[in-house]
């Protein structure tokens, strides 16, 4: 099997896995019961939010734990009327957002400053932008985005406006290879994701600064400080905590590692199909090429192929055991062209034949060269068929 | 160890452990990609939801999977302005009730449909009651509390009246000792909670019939029949729907099993301490005494121990490695008052004084007669002490 598909899903570690499991049968106690055995699991759940919390510079109390990025995101968002979001966010982003508007995108795949600053209005709540986009691996400025909502923020003070204005991220697709600290990147909530660092599906967390007033949405016995009552997922945290520190304690070696099979795979590409651009053509041309941005994750490669029909590549990759996907996978499943991509402007014949590879913890070098060869070979398959 | 409190936490079930970790590291594909292992992923998990769902009569197509009861419960009632509820209820649906209205219990601990009938008027939209309350195990009649709506939604009808009128049920604590079916019980949204019955926390579920009409709380990726976004928790409900299909097949002999067990404690208490009452006395006395109704599934001792400090008892059985609380794990960690002792029309001091004891699965005979041997020597202590 050649797994590709790293940003949708990633096996659990087996070091996670490990930490995990004495929490399922062993030390299966409610944390909030009154007795020894229960107060030994609080500590070591309170003991995991602080090691989540301190990869990205924030402290245990800072950080409520959900149930995945997309219930971090509603917190964050619902609790809102008016939101920016970049026109690239995930659904999540998006449809939890009430009144929403879009911010544009430049063709480097970052956000268009001006087109953000026009629409920053004095009724403006939230502006939530993605640390790395889920479908191309753009990485976005937030150091620069929060200096603008600092401005904005002085400015209605002296005004004497009092509607809040806060930046939210989702970090989701950061972890294994971004250096996470909330106060350098001037955000006011962040949001984790479990699932793409190894750590079980169904585990997220909500950073939120202090200072930042939210309203629970689901409510109860109260735990999470108040913001999001159920009994706490111990297993998932504890996991979530050292899948966490590991991402953080490989973050070099990863970058390099990545950078290298990128580059592997964009040789190999090309050698297999001598018209292949690893970067996108200046002009509109028919040839096909990697979407390759300067400020890009190296884990994501997204490759488009004009004039291909992307689901007839990955039916003929799966015979061949390479996994890959078109984009994330909840709009796949529903046929869904990407938002993404049209967004960057991209004609339709080039969304139609793009496929989303991210490369992760299952892959070696030699998965990377028969990868890009199976891939090849099937582009040029495809090619050949319309030729005909 | 002697775990008494089965209703705050279960450990997870071996069988269900087993079933669930292939799902962790191996069979770990977003069950949304395209290819065929995660296709084989979604089958599995659909699968999954349809056991899940048989055990209470239902199709996987009814359920809607989430983090657990309370969200599960958020869900049934957030949609909803104005409810009515049991005042026995777990915070969970008092607090996530916009307008809430409480019915009250009888002394048998069962709703007072009288006052039901009464409450009910052309405004409300859900009425929630619990089918097994979490702190005395009191079974709810639910038929024929919808039976008396299927009659409100007749003279809706005829008035010409279009709002909905929904039956919920909390069946968290019901699982392990009650045949559920929903058509019989003839409620339209039931939750279910996987931590309760062996299953791991984090997982939940709530039955939505046919033709309830519900908003997405959390929106996003879609999942869930669009009513509930987030990748899907795999490995969590693998083993829900293993952990039910436990829970259904061992019902009577479960029934059998704890029956005895409750009978052996009350003895054994009433061995060790001669004025224990093993039901609540006719007219109030400084007996200890376990509150024993009529219609209680028999893993619930709530037991009172008049001008008793219960949290000194926790604490002493605690040296002895016996696991008991004082009501709801959330709401003890708080350090608040019973309120459904309180509703049921207890004074302070039998409140302050009250243990909940929850037997379950890693209970042996031979634990029961230390057990309660242990609880009655602290509580001899504590009277000896207040004698002095």
């Amino acid at each position: 099997m050649i797994y590709l598909d790293h940003a949708s899903a990633t096996p659990v570690n087996k070091k996670v896995l490990t930490a995990m499991t004495p929490y399922f049968a062993e030390e299966f106690f409610n944390p909030s019961a009154p007795y020894l055995p229960a107060k030994h699991v609080r500590e070591a759940y309170e003991d995991a939010k602080n090691r989540l919390a301190h990869t990205i510079g924030a402290k245990g109390t800072d950080i409520i734990i959900t149930s995945g990025a997309t219930e971090a995101i509603h917190l964050a968002l619902s609790n809102f009327s008016n939101i920016l979001a970049l026109a690239t966010e995930h659904p999540a982003v998006l449809q939890n957002a009430k009144h929403l508007t879009d911010v544009k995108v430049k063709p480097d795949g970052r956000i268009d400053l001006d087109d953000f600053k026009q629409k920053l209005t004095n009724q403006t709540e939230v502006i939530s932008v993605s640390l790395v986009n889920n479908e191309i691996g753009v990485i976005q400025p937030l150091a620069e985005i929060s200096a603008i909502i600092r401005e904005e923020r002085l400015k209605r003070l002296e005004k004497g406006i009092k509607n809040p204005l806060y930046f939210h991220s989702d970090a989701s697709q950061a972890l294994n290879l971004l250096d996470i600290n909330v106060s350098r990147l001037g955000v006011d909530m962040m949001t984790l994701n479990g699932a793409k660092i190894g750590a079980t599906k169904g585990i997220g967390a909500l950073f939120v600064a202090h200072g930042v007033k939210l309203q629970p949405v689901i409510r109860g016995g109260g735990q999470e400080q108040g913001l999001r009552s159920g009994t706490e997922n111990v297993p998932g945290v504890i996991g979530f905590a050292l899948a966490s520190e590991l991402a953080k304690s490989h973050l070099s070696s990863n970058r390099q590692k990545y950078s290298e099979y990128r580059q592997l795979f964009l040789k190999e590409l090309q050698r297999h199909l001598p018209d292949f651009q690893p970067t996108r053509p200046k002009k509109a041309s028919n040839s096909p090429y990697c979407l390759t941005f300067k400020h890009q994750i190296p884990t994501f490669l997204p490759l488009i192929f004009p004039r291909v029909d992307a689901e007839r590549l990955i039916y003929k990759l799966e015979k061949k055991q390479v996994y890959v996907s078109t984009g994330a996978a909840c709009a796949a499943s529903k046929g869904q062209k990407s938002h993404v991509l049209t967004a960057l402007g991209l004609p339709d014949d080039e969304v139609a034949g793009s496929l989303r590879i991210s490369l992760g913890s299952t892959n070696t070098k030699e998965q990377i060269i028969k990868g890009a060869h199976f891939i090849a070979t099937a582009v040029k398959e495809e090619y050949a068929r319309q030729a005909r």
